[in-house]
């Protein structure tokens, strides 16, 4: 082999290496001129190490020794020496050696940068996306890269070991007809025609499990043609599996395997299994939501009780048409009553009909806009069902009880919820209705509809009350992730689609092949997909998801780097049969002359 | 955990489990009725084992063990017990032991199959497409998406082994102008505009590089838009890698540790290191091709020589007109005139004006067409530079002097190339030229515009023989892959720029951005792309990539599975900004009106 460009990474030599010959590759970081001999911090992927550069010792010319700039490429040769005592640096993992350049070589010049490679210098997001290449270039950007990495390396290791067989299903699928957010893809073979971009392996994998594979996993490119405002991108990655001869306790098992071994290889934490559960029940009733984060208590608690026979009006019209009264203790908040008022409006904001707050003061009495309207019981069995201590400020809704809920679940996160993922709380939500009711009110799916239910009969007699063997993993109130066991019967499968008022025809249509499938001998089997950008995310506690992704989109799905998405030439659509409708055209069009 | 639907796989039992309460479940295949008996041979994913059902053990039924069909998908739980000595089955991992069932449970009904699941089977491909989680049941598929799952998973185990970081670079890119091949995404956010699928991650990598990655591979799926004829599919994979502060030889000893590594894991051969090498222009000279299988010899000679001073116009015209005379040795292939002329008619259709062929007869004489115009020095001449034996038939195209070689080269791969793969034969190609002529004279070049030419000033003055820092991957006569040395100086890359042709501005319109990235201090850096298909199909010895890949696309990019691609709702196109063309529309009128 010829002479390798570099012996070692820069920011693996130790003390131990004094003495040695080394060879370095790698970046320009910081430098300082001491009276003409240059200190340079050389930056590689491993790390950093300060490099001497004595013009006495002629490593290159005077003119490239004073030409070195931010960001140049350069090759060292050199011999690793001890720093005095008095000058190493604790800070730095190398910090108790230097190298003594005996050659320096310029491999390439940088430009002036648009911003420093600091991780303690602030740019605007859309400047680093255009210069990602530079922006990868920051340590904490090189660490959430090796994180990602990491992760998918751990993720694949307990597949591995489990005896998972790792399959590629195709990215180029049929789009379904209620594929709204589907991708789409013309085809130029068949013009006019189109394949859909895969929203997750779903249909194929259960498909490998019907081919007899048992064991399947894999890390997946979806795609999601959805506003992106919600920290999300148009392609995502996912850790999917799935198991025949499997049920929800394998899926489950499997899950929190996976969770110890990339939280440990990223945390260096152990965690507790097993994991907590919660029913999607208990999860509504006590955080309003089904992705709960438990990592702090202001649980609701359900106040009806109380008012059972209350004359406060507004409370005992909702009892009476059915809605209940929920409330949290929001703990010594001390906010003002402007303070207090804002999260009324808040609350109406999220849906709510309002919000009534009541201050336990230290006195024992309570502070309220309502307080004249209740009873000398009520207010103290508030606060003895919240557990309210002197100075805690609580929180009433009463509305229909999913909004309560809902509302209160979400005011306890913006109240409550710690900044930040220090602290780490999995946990699964088991027992998930098969379906929920649509604007429309129809039944959808609140999985999908591969979703097993559990007691068949149940589904078609009490569909709004039927649980399936559907299950989450949540963490620090974000969903990782959701599988379920799938429907292995094609009786049953027929019977899901009718409770959706799917006809037979229109199931053939939109499922015809699937439904075939079916029919041959299908295994019983589950399987679940975990979201590997957010669970980096969370793992590396960066704010979103896009400090994980080594090239990601803009929230309006663009990439300032490339230019993404572009216009294409009329004639490289007309071989794929299609063209963009003219109303975009003349928009374009007005666009240009108007000088945009 | 709940009680596990399965202790055991069925292939996985041997004579040391006689004795053991086992439960299995599986798949039916082959049964046999004994006088009420039932012997199953119960399939799963880790083999076959004999199971025998015993009405009198009432393990199910009566109705049920009489109604086991084909496929049913059945649980099983039993004791292992050793046969009867003569009624072993040798053939069998399991054939010693059969499992006494007490207890059988049909999970899953099959209907009628389409097919046998029965590798002895031939059945239609479309069929098997159609049905491919049925086909997929079969052993030698299992045996191929298990192949496949192995070489991926070694070549991570490589390249983990070796310090590099697996990263994912984005599905959605920008469209090149170029792109002709691209296949195309439509953006809805930005309506009328596209994303493209990747072709490689070629320009995804190189930033890599530039943010200081140092070392990348990603297992990725890629995606041409080109007809299907040549065995290929719209979307492939390929195991991508490049690394900083690297070389050529650097490249090519990390491809022979993958190459070793999964050849050791699929094959359990070790292979010769370091592997063959040739330049491009020797490839070309021996082999008539840059792809050469060296299983056998049968060698292009160059005969020109012989011919120096020849009387044969037709020779003599073609040495004058500047091409040359080339032949090879075809052995004993004992063939007919009408066989000969067959040759004859196979070189002029590969673009040859002619072949001419010589036996050379047990007598020491020569039988020819041309053997007339050849004088006492040329007969003998040309047999000692093709080193021929009595009974060998020699081949010589007089052409331009890359079409006799190509010519040639085919025509040795159709007489000589070995059925299959048993033997294995990988080299690489190295010293490529930097460009090509295309079609229309210019340059163009041969792997790509950012492949680092060998001496940039030669480049400049004669860019016709200027040589590339580029090799390929070759096995079997088949290209696994290609890789370069990338230019990581901007002003080579302009001069590459300048002499394809490219001005400035074009240049900075359709790279722009990746050449303000090389500005930035861009490390020297190298990679190879290696395609898994290609590899795992002939390590497998199957026919065609589509044997090891799970859900392929027919060679029109259908999948007749899925009913892809298909046509979508217009509602769907409008959203995005697009429509299909008025005459693909009235095309499909046209065809519906025809009853089609």
């Amino acid at each position: 082999m010829a002479e390798t460009m570099k012996t070692h990474g820069a920011g693996t030599l130790r003390a131990a290496d004094a003495g040695s010959e080394v060879r370095l590759a790698g970046w320009v970081g910081r430098r300082r001129d001491h009276g003409g001999v240059v200190f340079v911090d050389l930056r590689d992927a491993s790390g950093v190490v300060q490099v001497v550069l004595n013009p006495e010792d002629a490593p290159a010319s005077e003119a490239d020794l004073r030409g070195l700039r931010n960001e140049y490429c350069i090759s060292v040769t050199g011999t690793v020496r001890l720093r005095p005592g008095d000058m190493a640096n604790p800070d730095l993992p190398t910090g108790e050696v230097e190298v003594v350049g005996t050659s320096m070589t310029t491999l390439s010049a940088a430009e002036p940068l648009p911003f420093q490679i600091d991780d303690r210098v602030e740019v605007d997001e859309a400047k680093r996306l255009q210069y990602r290449y530079l922006d990868l270039r920051r340590p904490a950007m090189q660490d959430n890269v090796r994180a990602r990495s990491q992760t998918i390396r751990a993720m694949r290791t307990v597949m591995d070991d489990l005896g998972f067989m790792e399959i590629e299903t195709p990215t180029l699928i049929a789009s379904t007809p209620e594929g709204a957010r589907d991708m789409l893809v013309p085809s130029r073979l068949r013009k006019g025609t189109f394949y859909a971009l895969p929203q997750s392996p779903q249909l194929f994998k259960q498909m490998l499990m019907i081919a007899g594979v048992e064991r399947y996993y894999q890390v997946a490119r979806c795609y999601r043609d959805e506003d992106m405002r919600a920290d999300r991108q148009l392609e995502f990655t996912q850790l999917d599996f799935e198991g025949s001869f499997w049920g929800q306790e394998d899926v489950l098992a499997t899950l929190e395997e996976i969770a110890t071994r990339v939280t440990r290889d990223l945390r260096g934490v152990d965690l507790d299994r097993p994991f907590p559960r919660l029913t999607w029940h208990e999860a509504m009733e006590r955080y309003g939501t089904d992705k709960p984060d438990i990592r702090f208590g202001m649980e609701i608690a359900d106040l009806s009780p109380v008012f059972a026979e209350t004359g406060f009006n507004a409370f005992a019209g909702v009892l009476a048409s059915g809605g209940s009264i929920r409330g949290i203790n929001a703990g010594g908040l001390g906010l003002s009553r402007s303070g207090l008022d804002g999260l009324s409006a808040r609350a109406q904001e999220l849906g709510a009909k309002g919000l009534v707050w009541i201050i336990a003061e230290e006195d024992g009495t309570f502070r309220s806009p309502v307080a004249k309207f209740l009873n000398d019981a009520e207010l103290p069995g508030i606060a003895s069902t919240l557990k309210a201590a002197p100075g805690d400020t609580l929180l009433i809704v009463a509305d229909e009880t999913r909004t309560a809920l809902e509302v209160l679940g979400q005011i306890r996160l913006e109240i409550g919820q710690p900044d930040g993922h220090d602290e780490l709380a999995y946990l699964f939500v088991v027992d998930f209705p098969v379906f929920e009711r649509n604007e429309d009110g129809d039944f959808a799916p609140l999985h999908h509809p591969f979703t097993a239910p559990v007691d068949v009969r149940q589904m078609r007699e009490d569909p709004g009350h039927a649980i399936s063997k559907a299950y989450d993993l949540v963490l620090n109130g974000s969903e990782l992730g959701s599988g379920s066991v799938r429907i292995h019967d094609p009786i049953v499968q027929a019977q899901v689609f009718e409770t959706l008022g799917i006809s037979d025809e229109e199931a053939e249509r939109r499922f015809g092949w699937f439904l075939d499938a079916l029919r041959f001998g299908t295994p019983p089997h589950a399987g679940f997909a975990i979201g590997v950008d957010r669970l980096v995310s969370i793992l590396q506690n960066v704010p979103n998801i896009r400090e994980v992704i080594p090239f990601p989109k803009t929230q309006s799905g663009g990439d300032p780097l490339t230019g993404s998405p572009s216009r294409v030439e009329s004639k490289q659509l007309e071989e794929l049969g299609i063209e963009v409708r003219a109303e975009v055209r003349a928009e374009w069009a007005a666009d240009e002359a108007a000088g945009d």
